[in-house]
């Protein structure tokens, strides 16, 4: 329990003031700091303030020049409201609204010219009970159909303008005769408005939704590599460092998946935004679904970063001697991993192909080489109920081949396994003839003078688990990649369809297909196919006769 | 390749005519099941459609009526758009838009008239021009201003209507002479649609942010229990079972972790409209922070699980029988673990206390159990370069010491631990007159008839290393609850805080301070205080002899 002592109010009101005074005092500078700032993390803000500035400015003018208010009256400010509500930092940002605020309008306008056309025949009274009631029904449907998870993502802010507009309408038109005529002008206005917004957004300085997209997935590819690299490189390394301050900003490896974690929503915002905006292609709608899926394949991977993690954070900790037994295959796979996925991460972001063996053959290498470290290494010795009759030959049997293994394996260059041939120690077992192990005895004899020079330590289960836990967590995040296929197909994918698209690879139509296999009794997959057209110069059955003469061939 | 098979036009034409008229008949069907769905899921929607409704019909009353108009003229439309605008689902969400328009709204009614007042003395054109600067300058500030994390976060909305209104009376006031006027009736009618929309969100089936949020941090602790407790009951249990299908919507795993992974903005924002609300208390704020603070922790306990998961679907899988002889500790930390998650979650639930001991004490013994079953049952022999001097000698003798240790254990039931004392082998060493072992060679002499007993079975390394990981995954996710104290201690700070802030618990005022410790040299930790003041029926002069009193007896 802590007291508060007490204090007269006139100190207290003193010291408040000489600290408000203080942080008075230090407002301008964090001001400027922060304007700083957010300035220099992306120059394209001032850019877009500066766009929306002169926006303003071009509209007021329909209101401040003279000859130009003669033709459009009152209803300029309208053009003013539309700028600053349409006006968004990305062009897709802005024509999404844009189009939802016209879409919105237009249905509005509509539905509340058939309301008032089948309440105007009627008397005033019945008239006012009518409107309310259309009120009551439109106010309450529109607003339960916002919450459809469909509307809700793609045309959220339509119905609410749709609803705002169907009011104003609707309301107005009971007072006002001349509704018609009012928005015929409110119409042109709003149109002039989002013409500059248009002009602004497109041609002046364009920001694109679906660039910020790239990048930020060229720039997670990139995050992670960075994170798993400083991952494994602090586990081998600097055990001995504290890490006092978890998950500071500054540690890099926080830093690389920090990006990953929380960009579902972003993501989707920006691909929704990505797919409103005008490419150079004319053909091929860009692939931002694609990037999304890429997005969630990255966001799993990257939480089994975050358990990897996890492994340099927890108490219990694998004595420095064993690690180092398997230090150079983690590092090799790990440089690897890295490698690819900073492969991929610069073949996208130059919108450049590359093979998927570049991507994945090293790789798979090196997760060899781990596994082959991980199994000549050590050995379990568990005891057990259900394997009573196993006995010391069978363990025996198993570290000669082991051995064996390891000595075919010196080709490959793992330093820390080359010196284990000293001879420290013999296993000795007395129950040769027991009844399981007849056929091993054979090749146990042969295999004596190598056990003889096995070195072995020992090390407890629960201390070797931490380890165990890494290299397996090290696995499973290059399996994530491999075999599910999961990384490295939407990766590809996402190239193929990055590729696909570009105007100086194909002129024709290009058609990509990918689809998934999960159907039980089928090994898991995607199938991808890529239909293109082109043009043979010869008579068609030139080329049908090619077609059954190649077929033929093949067959 | 696929080809692409040539049809006929009107073949085509007459497949997409059917297809589209097929989708047509379907449409009422769907549409009935998604609103249905909708209102089923949560039926607040349908309350707060209703309330919507009933809002728009009684504003625009003010317009319908004769007498009502004659008041208020023209403006009326301004409360119709004001309560579409601002009344949304939950009264936090309500409040803080409305508050935010508010202010945008004043703030720009006071500039604009500034900027009026300065124009006002000056010519017509140089009026335009510094209109038409002060709107560029307004416009580019406010709109790089809307890039501050801190505004984007609070105050974007009331920023946007500040342009807005700034940009509206400033540009009307070159033309209309009575800006002023105009300004002081709109105020009125939104007065009015502000007031409006409070009672309805406030009075008439409110619906609150906070309960949102305390709901769903018990929902995700929930799922998370459940999660874990079906990831290891598939470990041990149902292993033959194919998982072709990964992640489907109905894997309980899966489902239950689902939720926490992507809850970051979903939780802030919800914190951010129950700062908003009223709560029963006047002097304590309700701990909204906290729930952020805990929905963080919970979303990096959602990754260990996420990568639990992972284990569950990796390819390589340790043989059945080894998995078996964990199985019990394994499953009894789970059932702790999850039993100590729901505790916590229908603690906060029901807003009653519960104690720390009931959630860590039992999952603390559990941990403990399963440490020492991982310790006393496997070893690891590692052959190595750094370590030639160890002799079996070292291996023997820790392996009575772990013998030894499970005698001692044997208290506990773990079944699959008792039956190993079946002589099976005996381990002989022939180099017991190794230098550095002549101090255990006493040690061996009586241990022998111990190692003698041992059963043992051996495992590749890298079959055992999946288990591992998914044990040492285990301990991590407790630990993440135990050790770093995260979980737990945010959990339990939550329902101390919403305890303190009760009604009928105190009825003073209470200030929670947590601090966290960081500081390297010290252990990491929090530092609860709680501070309350009471009312003693004494002069001041005998409290402060009994605290001089009670301090001299503890010193």
């Amino acid at each position: 329990m802590e007291l508060v002592m007490p204090i007269s109010a006139k100190e207290n009101l003193k010291k408040n003031m000489k600290a408000f005074s203080e942080k008075l005092k230090r407002f301008p500078g964090q001001l400027w700091q922060t304007v700083w700032r957010v300035g220099r993390d992306d120059p394209r803000r001032v850019v877009h303030a500066l766009k929306v500035g002169l926006s303003l400015t071009l509209v007021s003018l329909l209101y401040l020049l003279e000859p130009l208010f003669k033709g459009i009256g009152q209803n300029a400010i309208w053009a003013v409201m539309t700028v600053v509500v349409v006006l968004e930092f990305t062009a897709g940002a802005t024509l999404c609204k844009g189009l939802n605020r016209g879409l919105g309008t237009l249905l509005a306008g509509s539905l509340a010219f058939l309301t008032g056309y089948i309440a105007e025949k009627t008397g005033l009274v019945f008239r006012a009970v009518f409107i309310g009631a259309a009120v009551f029904v439109i106010g309450t449907a529109t607003t339960y159909m916002r919450f459809f998870p469909y509307i809700k993502k793609n045309y959220d802010y339509g119905v609410l303008i749709f609803l705002l507009t169907f009011n104003l309408i609707t309301v107005s038109s009971y007072r006002v005769s001349n509704v018609l005529k009012i928005a015929h002008e409110r119409f042109y206005t709003i149109a002039m408005g989002c013409g500059v917004c248009l002009v602004m957004t497109l041609f002046i300085f364009p920001i694109w939704s679906g660039e910020d997209l790239h990048n930020s997935t060229v720039i997670k590819l990139e995050g992670l590599a960075k994170s798993i690299e400083a991952c494994v490189n602090e586990y081998f390394n600097d055990v001995e460092k504290e890490t006092t301050q978890d998950k500071s900003p500054e540690d890099p490896i926080y830093k690389g998946y920090k990006a990953v974690l929380d960009s579902k929503s972003q993501d989707e915002t920006l691909a929704l935004h990505a797919s409103w905006e005008p490419r150079h292609s004319r053909h091929c709608r860009y692939p931002w679904q694609q990037y999304v899926k890429l997005g969630a394949v990255l966001r799993h991977f990257g939480y089994t970063v975050v358990a990897l993690h996890g492994c340099l954070q927890s108490e219990i900790q694998t004595p420095q001697h064993c690690r180092v037994l398997f230090k150079d295959p983690c590092i090799r796979v790990t440089n690897e991993l890295s490698k690819a996925l900073m492969e991929l991460a610069n073949s996208i972001r130059n919108r450049r192909h590359c093979s998927p063996e570049i991507l994945s053959d090293n790789l798979h290498e090196a997760l060899q080489d781990l596994n082959n470290a991980l199994k000549s290494q050590p050995r379990l010795f568990l005891g057990s109920n259900n394997n009573q009759a196993t006995n010391m030959l069978a363990v025996a049997a198993a570290h000669a081949n082991s051995s064996q293994k390891r000595e075919k394996y010196n080709g490959v260059s793992l330093p820390s396994f080359k010196t284990d041939n000293s001879a420290l120690l013999e296993w000795k077992s007395k129950r040769l003839n027991n009844e399981h192990s007849r056929s091993e005895a054979a090749e146990r004899k042969v295999l004596r003078p190598q056990l003889s020079k096995i070195a072995i330590t020992s090390l407890e289960f629960s201390e070797a688990l931490p380890f165990a836990a890494f290299a397996s967590l090290l696995v499973e995040t290059v399996a994530r990649g491999e075999n599910d296929g999961d990384l490295w197909i939407s990766g590809y994918t996402l190239l193929l369809s990055i590729m696909l698209t570009l105007p100086d690879s194909y002129d024709g139509t290009v058609r990509i297909i990918s689809r998934e296999i999960t159907e039980p009794g089928q090994p898991n997959g995607i199938i991808l196919s890529a239909v293109s057209k082109t043009w043979l110069p010869y008579p068609h059955f030139l080329v049908f006769d090619l077609l059954i003469y190649a077929s033929s061939i093949s067959a």
